[in-house]
C-alpha cells in the first residue's frame, strides 16, 4: 500500500510556535518522501476541498517556517458536529481524504480537535478508507489533558513575565509622582496559567507582580483594594495581572459586568478597565492599564526555547507515529524532572485527551489567592526557559515568511458548510 | 578649581533605554574620575536633597544598567515654575549643588527638562556659583527640536513595527472564520511618530497595518469605515494602528468621547476600543484590540541597536561637553545620510530647544491620510534597526538590575514641595 499524502490542518487560536510544529511536520514528511498537504483555514479547508500544495515551498521557505509565528495555512475556529448530528460532514472529509489518496491526518489544535480527530478515523475506519489520524498538541491556554503542558503556551508565558517585569520597571521609576496602579490583563477565559506565568516576574518576594487575578479565585472587590492599598502604602506602586476571565461571586464576567458605553451596549472586552476604574473611583490612585492580546500569543521574537522544541519534537513525532501505523494518538510531552528539566514524547491515546480540561492546580495559588507557589514556579520556570530569537533583516524586522501556498486542483464537487 | 562632582538626573516618562544613558554618563565620568551623584526621582530629588551616590554601584552593575528598562533613579513628571514665579526653587537647587560641591548638572528629558536645565543654568550664574548644565535628550515621543530623532524612540518604534507585523499574521490566519478587524493603540498624544513607526511592519504595500490613524489628521467616522469595509473585502481582514491622542473634527480625544461607565463617568484611556465599537456596531465585524500602554516604551528585549548606540552616544558626550566647559547645551543626534545611515553627536544651545515641539512632517503621511510615505520610511527604517537583546538568565528572564541606590548624607535643611 502507497504511504500515500499526509494532510496537516492547524485549528483554533494561533499560536508563537504552531509554524514551528507545521515546519517540523513538512520536513520529517519530506525526509521520509511523504507528501504534505495543508488544509487552509483548518478544517474548513479540508470539507471544502481548498487544499494546499506544501510540496511547492522551498526548503528556506520552511526553514523561515520554523520561526514565523500565525498560522501559515490558515486556521479556524470551526467545531464539526456529533457523528449522530451531521455525519455527512465526516463523510465528505473521507471522500476529499480518498480523493487525493490523504492516508494521514495531523490536525494541530486543542481539546475540541482532539475529539475530532479521534471522530474522523473512526468514519474512516467504518467507510473501509483507513486514515491514520494524530492529534498535535497546540494551545496558549495550556489546558490539555495528558500532556505535561502545551506548544505555545511557553513563549505566551515567558511574553508575559518578561513584559510585567519590564513595565513594573517602568512603573516603580515613576511611582513618586505618577501611575501607582499598573494593570496588565491577559488572556486565559477559563484557567489562569498564562496569569501565573506573570508571576514568574518577580525573582524574589516582594518583587512585582503585586497582585494576580486568577479566573479560579472568585473577585473580592474590597478585599482586592485593601491589597492594593497595602501594597501601595509599602512599596510606593502595585502591579496587577488579572486574567481576562476574572469573574465576581455571581460568576459573572467582570469585563461583562458593569460598564456601557454611551449607547447602553455592556462595553465588551476589558477587565483591566473595569479594575483600573475601581482603583480610581475607590482609592484615587492615578493607573494605566495595558491589553496586549493578539500581542501576546504572536511575540514570536521572544518565544521559549524550551517552547519551540516542544512544537518541533510533537510535529517530527506526529509524523513518526503516523508513519509506524499509530492512530488516535497524541505526541504528549511527559516531564521526567524538574531540575535538571527533562522531557521526552510520547504517543497517549485521542480518547483519552478529547473533550477534557486541565485546570490551575490548587496548590498552584498562595493561600491568599493573589499570586503562585513554589509548586507553580517548579512547574513554569523550565517552560519559558532559553530563547530563541528569530533572524532580523537589515530592515530591523524579523525574517517572517508568507508560503506561497499553492493550491491543489480540486476534484470533487462543491460542498458548502455553514460559515 | 576642582571639577566638583556631576548630579544626573531623570525626567518624566521613562523609555526602554534612558538607563543606556545613565551607564554612558557615569562610565564616561569615571574614566574621567569624575565622581557621579543621582537625584532619586528626578528633579524632585535634586530639590528635597535626595541623592544617590553611584560611585557605591560595582562597574558590572553598572555594565547591567546599560541594558536595564525603566529609570534606575526613579523620573518624575514635575515641571519647575519659571523663575519669574518661584526663583526660590532655582535658589534651592544651586544650594543643594553647593553643599555637593555639585559643578555639573545633567538633565535626562524632554522639552520641558530643556527648559528647565538651561534656568538652572542661568540662576547658578547669577548666585556666583556657575554649573555646567547639559540636557540631554529624552523621549519615546520624538518631538524635540534640532535633533534628528530622540533616544527612547527608535526602541517604541521597533517594537510596535514587530508587534504589529506579529499580530497581523495571527489575525491573517484566523480571519475566515473569526477576528475581522484588529486595532493596536500607540502612544503620542500630540505626535504621531509612533504611529508611523508601526507603519513599517508593511515591507511591501498592501501589507498590514492597512490604515494608521494619526493625531495629525482629524478622524472622519464615515471615511474610516468606508476604508475598514473596502480593506476586508479585498484582503479579508483589517489592522488598523491608531494612536492615543486621535480627535474628531471638534478637536476631541476620541478616547474621552462618546463612551461612558456605569456610574456616568467618562471612560477615560482607550482609543482602541471606542474604534472597536464602531466596527462593530456600523459593519458588524468581529474585532479585537490591544493596548500595549507601559510595555511599549518599556520593551528594552526588543530595544533597536540604532537607539542603544544613539542613547549611549548623549550620554557619553554629555559629560565630555561638561569637562571641556560647554554649559546650556544639549547634545544631539545629526543625521548626515540615510543610506548608508550616518550620524553623528553635536551640541545644540538649550536655548534651541527649550519649549518647541518638533512635529510629525505632513509630508510623512500619505494624501489619504491613512499610510506613509517614502520619506517616512527613509526616515524611520534606520532607527529601527539591529537588534541588542539584554543577557537572560538561566530563568528565562533578562538579567535586568536594580541598583543599590545607596543615599548621600544630607547637609541642608529639609526643603517641602507640592507632590
Amino acid at each position: 500500500m502507497s504511504q500515500g499524502r499526509l494532510l496537516y490542518a492547524q485549528s483554533g487560536g494561533v499560536t508563537a510556535v504552531i509554524n514551528t510544529t507545521a515546519a517540523a511536520v513538512i520536513a520529517t514528511a519530506r525526509a521520509h518522501k511523504v507528501p504534505v498537504l495543508a488544509a487552509r483555514n483548518g478544517i474548513i479547508g479540508a470539507l471544502r476541498e481548498d487544499l494546499i500544495d506544501t510540496t511547492k515551498e522551498s526548503a528556506a521557505a520552511i526553514r523561515a517556517l520554523r520561526h514565523t509565528p500565525g498560522g501559515a495555512f490558515g486556521s479556524c475556529r470551526y467545531k464539526l458536529k456529533s457523528i449522530e448530528q451531521n455525519r455527512a460532514q465526516y463523510e465528505r472529509l473521507i471522500a476529499v481524504f480518498k480523493a487525493h489518496d490523504i492516508r494521514t491526518f495531523l490536525y494541530n489544535g486543542g481539546n475540541d480537535s482532539a475529539d475530532t480527530a479521534l471522530k474522523i478515523s473512526q468514519v474512516g475506519r467504518e467507510l473501509g478508507y483507513p486514515v491514520n489520524v494524530i492529534g498535535v498538541p497546540k494551545t496558549v491556554d495550556n489546558d490539555l489533558a495528558i500532556t505535561d503542558c502545551c506548544p505555545g503556551f511557553g513563549s505566551v508565558a515567558k511574553y508575559t513575565a518578561v513584559s510585567v517585569a519590564e513595565a513594573s520597571l517602568d512603573v516603580e521609576s515613576m511611582c513618586a509622582s505618577s501611575t501607582k496602579v499598573f494593570i496588565v490583563e491577559v488572556m486565559g477565559r477559563h484557567a489562569g496559567w498564562i496569569a501565573a506565568a506573570g508571576g514568574m516576574a518577580a525573582r524574589k518576594a516582594g518583587e512585582p507582580p503585586h497582585i494576580i487575578l486568577f479566573p479560579e479565585i472568585a473577585f473580592d472587590e474590597e478585599a482586592f483594594l485593601a491589597r492594593v492599598k497595602a501594597v501601595v502604602a509599602k512599596v510606593g506602586y502595585c502591579t496587577v495581572v488579572a486574567s481576562e476571565g476574572l469573574k465576581n461571586a455571581a460568576g459573572q464576567f467582570l469585563a461583562e459586568a458593569g460598564t456601557r458605553d454611551a449607547f447602553g451596549h455592556s462595553q465588551l472586552g476589558g477587565v483591566a478597565p473595569v479594575l483600573a476604574q475601581l482603583v480610581k473611583q475607590r482609592l484615587g490612585f492615578k493607573y494605566h492599564w495595558a491589553l496586549p492580546d493578539y500581542l501576546q500569543r504572536s511575540a514570536r521574537h521572544l518565544a521559549s526555547k524550551t517552547d519551540v522544541e516542544h512544537a518541533w519534537a510533537v510535529g517530527k513525532a506526529a509524523v513518526e507515529y503516523a508513519l509506524a501505523g499509530k492512530n488516535a494518538v497524541m505526541p504528549v510531552i511527559v516531564r521526567t524532572s524538574d531540575a535538571p528539566y527533562r522531557w521526552k514524547i510520547e504517543p497517549a491515546p485521542l480518547a483519552k485527551i478529547a473533550n477534557n480540561e486541565k485546570k490551575l492546580p490548587k496548590n498552584y495559588i498562595t493561600r491568599d489567592g493573589y499570586g503562585i507557589t513554589a509548586a507553580a514556579r517548579r512547574y513554569l520556570e523550565p517552560l519559558i526557559r532559553g530563547e530563541d530569537a528569530p533572524p532580523y533583516l537589515r530592515d530591523g524586522l524579523p525574517d517572517y515568511v508568507r508560503l506561497k501556498n499553492a493550491p491543489v486542483r480540486r476534484k470533487l464537487p462543491r460542498y458548502e458548510i455553514a460559515d
